[in-house]
């Protein structure tokens, strides 16, 4: 499946649409109702219909395709500040394009249900966002099917060679991260992850292990403790670390949130940040530089990085996108403020 | 306009399409254009038709319409953690109902565009909610001519009392948050506002005025400082009321975002909360928890208030809507943290 190939000739569309039905024993219209995401079709129809329609690669003709002026944004969770930064990315482009956003939660499963699916295909987009959120088999077929490009944005698991996806440079900035608590004079340095299952969060703590082993620093498994990238997980993990009798002086909290959480931890247990504990996060939230003592973090460019899928992923329904990148990182920075300082003597 | 009027007779309507398009030099499948949003219909015969539709009172008959299984929402602005909560709400709503949301915002104005009524047009959602937005006269007789209801929640300015609207008790929660501040001892309070465009604004610096008038309390105009609810405003009001010679010991900050700007200016003038000042918010986000100190803050329902507003126009749309109230305030409540304390010795 490669949303850039270009689209077969009418011919072999035609005569693919019509063998279908024939095959399916059903009359054109109903493929085409199939197709539209009409509700006025029986579901073993639709079954079959969908079967063939993906085990011939059917691709529909784009001129037969009518848009809706919508872009349809996924999301994996809605509960963090970090999404309102991705919506206002994609919104910046839609509005430029005269377009909607349509948005959705995919409530917590990684692959959005069957029922977004046929809405999707219903609405016909111009093109699909997915966030941390990826597509099954049968969700790509059923998008590549009616020709609505889709775009991963920073893949929760490995979204496939061919499938375009824009990310950052998250082991870069785990790297960041700690060698600045290195050069700060750290030996102990504890990390918090995400979900392991997230490539994202992956990449950040072999960014975190890499910056110890060149330093010539020993990696304790009992430093990196797992999170689920929620303020609640950076506290309870910030505990476990910080009530160790040997604890860390330092801590890769992994993201913002669970920065803000090991903030809460210091803070109960009476450890100061940064004179007892020195703290950074990753994303750079709005929130990073208003919390007390502002928070030394990794800028991840998120409203940027939705900016570029959602230009990505209308070049791909423009057809231009036969040179489109399939895999684009956008550059993490680190941002120091005043939540790292000097071990503690 | 009434949205929960019920609709006019049928034959009443069709003599109206006939009309409009009679008096407007137009066929009738041209003024359905019009109604359907079609960009194949010339600027001035549009402007025709449309003033045609207002001056008629024409409505939709609701059979006639399809509608896309789609919920609009717009923002005034999506620069808060404010409005995660709330699209939270509306997403609620909308899952259980099998429907989409289409975001948008009227960045930075308070009416949404001519564009954005011509897309709502085009795509016939179930309903509109406006967030701290309002309609002005055409492009509520726009969304009335298609029988799309909408509903306003938290409305900037006066809605109007016929159009459904979902607030908070703003008022209440000023006079809880500064009745908590008097009964700690303090007696020099300060407030920093939101914009006075907005009536949620008004409303909670007016319960601010009520509960130091019912202490016996003077009102020092110096104390009230203007604010637009971002940290920046709050960071900057708050440097100005702490630099003053008789500074204020607790100040209400009209807003979660304020009240950590004003945490901001405390920490760069060495003033310790709550030893040296008393804070309070409004809103109680997520990170009114997070920061240190933990903050003390008027808690008021956002994601409630969305999946009200979002239930309401569902209603509103199924013609159940005669009964509904135009005007819903949900309670708000004072949460008490450690950001307030009694004043300084």
């Amino acid at each position: 499946m490669n949303p850039s190939k270009p689209l077969n000739a009418r011919s072999t569309q035609t005569a693919t649409l019509a063998e279908i039905a024939r095959e399916a024993g059903v009359s054109a219209p109903t493929v085409s109702k199939v197709l539209n995401g009409r509700a006025d079709v029986a579901p073993a129809t639709r079954t079959r219909v969908e079967e063939l329609l993906r085990s011939y690669g059917y691709r529909r003709r784009r001129a037969e395709a009518t848009r809706s002026p919508l872009i349809d944004l996924v999301f994996h969770e809605l509960e963090s500040a970090w999404a309102m930064e991705v919506i206002r990315g994609v919104e910046n482009v839609a509005r430029d394009e005269g377009l909607s956003v349509v948005l959705s939660e995919s409530a917590g499963r990684l692959t959005p249900g069957r029922t977004w699916a046929d809405q999707v295909a219903a609405r016909r987009p111009y093109g699909v966002i997915l966030v941390l959120s990826g597509l099954d088999e049968s969700g790509r077929a059923l998008l590549t099917s009616r020709s609505i490009p889709f775009v991963v944005m920073d893949p929760a698991g490995d979204p496939g060679d061919d499938v375009p996806s824009i990310g950052a440079t998250n082991w870069h900035g785990g790297l960041a991260a700690t060698r600045h608590l290195v050069e700060l004079g750290h030996t102990r340095i504890g990390a918090i992850s995400g979900p392991s299952r997230m490539m994202c969060s992956r990449a950040r703590v072999d960014g975190y292990r890499a910056a110890l082993e060149t330093a010539g620093l020993p990696v304790d498994p009992a430093l990196i403790r797992p999170g689920n990238f929620h303020h609640e997980s950076g506290y309870r993990a910030g505990l476990e670390l910080l009530r160790s009798p040997d604890r860390p002086t330092a801590v890769f909290a992994g993201n913002d949130l669970q920065a803000l959480g090991l903030y809460e931890a210091a803070r109960e247990l009476g450890l100061r940040v940064p004179e007892d504990l020195s703290v950074v996060g990753f994303d750079d939230l709005p929130v990073a530089r208003w919390v007390g003592p502002p928070l030394t973090t990794v800028r991840q460019p998120l409203t940027e990085m939705a900016e570029a899928a959602a230009r990505l992923v209308l070049e791909l329904g423009r057809e231009q996108g036969a040179s489109a990148a399939t895999r684009v990182e956008l550059a993490t920075s680190l941002v120091v403020r005043s939540s790292t300082g000097a071990p503690p003597a």
